[in-house]
């Protein structure tokens, strides 16, 4: 159950509708969104709201299990993270790149330095990683956070990184722009809902086996914690292909746009997990509609300890951000690095107003 | 990187080993199980265990990604998990009933009731629910765990129920018999290695997108915390078929028995979607060489919280029961509730022996 | 649009509905079963049909694109498929055995015999072969099925084998019993017509991403020709899981077995692709309700010109209908080879009778 | 089994490796393509070729199965086929347009009209329609194919219409200049036979559920006639997700190219299924590398006979051709309708000598 309070509805108008459902035996909580009001009760049956549809305040009731804070009509302009000094969602294509695992220091100040003289806009690092076996490199936790958040500072970009654990959730927002929640943990409700509480943005991947409707649905519960600042991220799905890694489902981009107000991201190193099939799907996802892309990139892939066959170079990835910047311009978007338009600064400075944005992280 | 010590490894021998890896800047951990002494470390590359392998007390060093401890050859006898006083892996054909959800006192101990009558070995039911939507009813927590336990106690069976967070796993772990890790989690590595560490027995439910070796690299991470309890579970997984919620994928049965010791069961309610395909597909379970199944039931499904399409009522529970006793006699097992037989009894015996089995929760 | 007409119409009330829609431009033909008689016409408008839905000898009009004549309603006693002395569809579980491919009269032969030995009712064995490769062993053609007829005749078994041209399909009519549309050929719409207008009853595979529906919908285009003998195959479909070869689907049996009243039978040689988990899954699918088996058999697999690996040894073979006659007894079925109940042969006299079965070829 | 002969091979020499393997009594032929001359035996077992690998004339013996003629390594230079006056796989991106059935002869020359004066350079339409259901429009047949060269002659394009019957070829290639072979029939091997012997550029679709090297033995069964001219064509996969008909697979566009010198083009309208995410898939496609598109149109899509849903109004049309213009160019390519540069005419008229080319139908 959903209700959205009208903008004139009053503290009192609003307390009467939580105590109304409290009265039923059931609970509820105001939801602030940039885009309204709202009061939310997971499970709050027809019955306990049964009269709330006309009472003082009240917007609208709606009984379903749908989107609804992540529907495009909730907020048809549109929503436009900011992380750090830039945009994601805006006019300009975003890039978040850097290695699939931070392994030291000076791997990923490497890193930083070559993705950000090439136009990188965030600077992503993996240290938690969720990996398939065991036996597997599962990345170095805390330390490699803190060498990610220099590796940023150095280089004056935004940083990502993945959780995996609800109780990881709040130190690693101590040292990330953004929150990245993992294809395997799309439906993971508890870290959805600590990434909600963290106060940070959150990249939200595309479960590898989560249709669109799906992918929503885990968005509207990061929503539901109060938090506007939801990316999703398409990267491949499982289908019966063999020839690429993950089946990179670009089809998505489009529907996706037709459906929701989130911007929509698109990492073609998971979703193709093939070196020389990167760059292709990168422009492919940018012609789509992409507002931005997320690469992994090694300075020697071979050495990688995680992911190598995926990474690009240094020399590919200046490489595919020629042919994306090409690309952006065909479809009317600025090239992640060009100057912002003043169009686009009136966002900027109307998200900041929001108060939706958070700066560099520490 | 997985060593296995010798039987006749001394105490000695294996500070010897791991010293030897913390020399390299790895970290590594024994794990005993009941077929040997293990050490192992995640991520440990090939330098630092060189020499290691024809080291005292050493029986092989194995450095690959792929299922070890849960593989068939490390213990072929099969693995046979105590649960209360039933096993689940031995001769007997488990059967774990019980509600979707828990969702009151008296819910559960109706359905407690006719499933003990009619021959379940193990009660089912859900406290914490992992819901596509935010707005679906999420479960009743810990209130429906204490409800759950007693209506366990009162027909004298085993419960099981799922945990989604690895921060409520202790908790959880104190009400119920065994813990289940659903689907939507089963590559949730946090939650693995609580789960492992629990002293609970493990019901691990394959992922839908997940391939039968993942399913095994996802127990593995249970069994490396020295928990040897583990019941893998097939329950469906996401094909292009549209008639029925999932593809049950019964194949899994025969080539999970070749390639594991661990007991296999499985779910047609999930699997299917459709209360009329659970029986059928039950008896093809039973007939396949599956060691048990987990079933949906409710006192009146048209009413139920979540799931009602796919549960059986107290009548179609009482026929599977009936159908399934056939089926298992025709494979020679033994259906639920039969005496165990001498072989049977002197397996539990040895179980119990080796300390593998924990008693009633509580 | 398909019209049923009432027990009683005349012919000249047929005629007239037939002069109806031809005044609309449109074309219609009638089809006669054993159930009914109907007129039908592929893409007739709702137009072309107006005002008939009362007329004289009129049951009833549909205007849809769902499947009807396959529809369970249709007939729901159930069709019984007469194959030489046996039937599919009856209390009898069929078991249709032989090589992947016909590789000489001595092979086919020897496989003919043991099959027969041990059970089997129907002999199997490839002539014209659809292989993903234009490199691999293609089939032997005529030759093949002139040896196919010969080894029936032989051991007293209707054979059965597949067509992939509907220019061969009146020749390959003239040798088999039973005509074999292919998974790869489910949707060959101009193979189905010729198959449904050759006299002889079809054996119609599932392709391998084919829907229930789809399914249903192919074996209409069949029925529509007035052939009622078909017989439905689940024989895997195409998964992310690599484990087997395809993902047998034996939800497909419960979920077919409600909604049509064709007989069912199950593939599990192509179904998983490895021998191992050919008599698991084969028990599995007469405990699931199927009406019959196909399995591939080899007197030496190993030499096998195709699909060795899922070839069953003559002792296999042997092993798996032993296992198979329990299984069809728990459920309530006849082994294959057990005598037909008083039951049975008033079935089979009744489909005598009807006229819908054909003896032996040639 | 596959021979390449020496470009110095004498007749004789050929004759004596066809008279060697006829000697051990398998059958071979010899194959001629722009790229060298073959000798090819399906089925031809290694015995049979024993000793030939170093015969006078023979350049290379290769026993598999897999992809050869077909192999990017065949003909690095990539495949160019001419149709009509236009080229697919050439500088320029090649765009099919029209509607998905022939309706009427109007009907197919306003779509005509409008397709060539937005930029198509080939005119699409079907007269033999697959349909999933017996009791939808199944296409005009011959009548359609007879509309559809009348249109294509009055705007001068050439034509291309799919064949589903072995038996209907000799007559289609009559009519069309290109015969497409659906996605239902890509493993329909009498056809890709029959399309492969009408000396006609065959447009080869990717079946729903056909994997990437599946899609390339395809081909190879057309090419093994002495056919060239193939263009294959990504269209969707069937998959889990239903937001979309089907999930256009556009990571097989570089996959593709990194495998075969054909040309590779893409249908965002089938690949879809929805007519508002067909212009962002086009764009996409010819970022990631296709050499063409195929796109469904309609005058009226809501009348349309089939797949109105998918099908782009004019003005969608003409605002798609914008659209990919610009993404041509900032590939590289030259968009549909620009003059071609002096190295295309070169490749043109390369063509036109190697002799692989057709004129206008009829």
């Amino acid at each position: 159950m959903l209700i959205r309070m009208r903008a004139s509805a009053t503290m009192g108008q609003t307390n009467a509708v939580l105590s109304c459902i409290e009265k039923s035996g059931c609970t509820a909580r105001t939801v602030d969104l940039p885009y309204g009001r709202y009061i939310a009760g997971p499970g709050v049956g027809r019955e306990a709201v049964a009269g709330l549809d006309g009472a003082a305040g009240v917007e609208w009731v709606r009984d379903g299990a749908g989107p609804a804070l992540a529907a495009l009509e909730t907020n048809p302009d549109g929503t436009v993270v900011p992380l750090g000094d830039s945009l994601v969602g805006g006019e300009t294509i975003a890039v978040m790149a850097g290695p699939c695992s931070v392994e030291s220091g000076d791997q990923v100040l490497t890193c930083a330095r070559f993705v950000a003289a090439y136009g990188a806009t965030v600077l992503r690092g993996g240290a938690f990683k969720p990996r398939t076996s065991p036996y597997s490199f599962q990345g170095l936790g805390t330390e490699a956070l803190k060498w990610l958040r220099e590796a940023g500072r150095a280089v004056r970009l935004p940083v990502v990184s993945e959780i995996l654990d609800p109780g990881d959730v709040e130190m690693s927002a101590g040292y990330v722009d953004c929150l990245q929640v993992g294809a395997r943990s799309m439906q993971n409700f508890p870290l959805l809902r600590a990434a909600g509480r963290s106060g940070r943005p959150v990249l939200l991947k595309r479960g590898n086996s989560a249709s669109i409707e799906e992918l929503l649905l885990a968005a509207e519960y990061i929503l539901l914690e109060g938090n506007p600042n939801v990316i999703l991220c398409e990267r491949g799905i499982r289908t019966f292909e063999t020839a690429t890694r993950n089946t990179l489902d670009l089809n998505a981009v489009p529907v996706l746009k037709g459906r929701t107000h989130l911007p929509v991201i698109v990492d073609p190193s998971h979703g193709t997990g093939r070196r020389e099939a990167v760059a292709a799907m990168a422009k492919a996802a940018v012609a789509a509609g992409a507002d931005g892309l997320m690469v992994e990139v090694h300075p020697d892939p071979q050495r990688a300890l995680s992911d190598g066959d995926q990474s690009l170079t240094p020399a590919g990835f200046r490489q595919l951000m020629e042919a994306v910047r090409k690309i952006a311009r065909a479809v009317g978007r600025k090239a992640p690095g060009e100057d912002a338009s003043p169009f686009e600064k009136a966002r900027r400075n109307s998200a900041a107003r929001r108060g939706v944005g958070w700066g560099a992280a520490g």
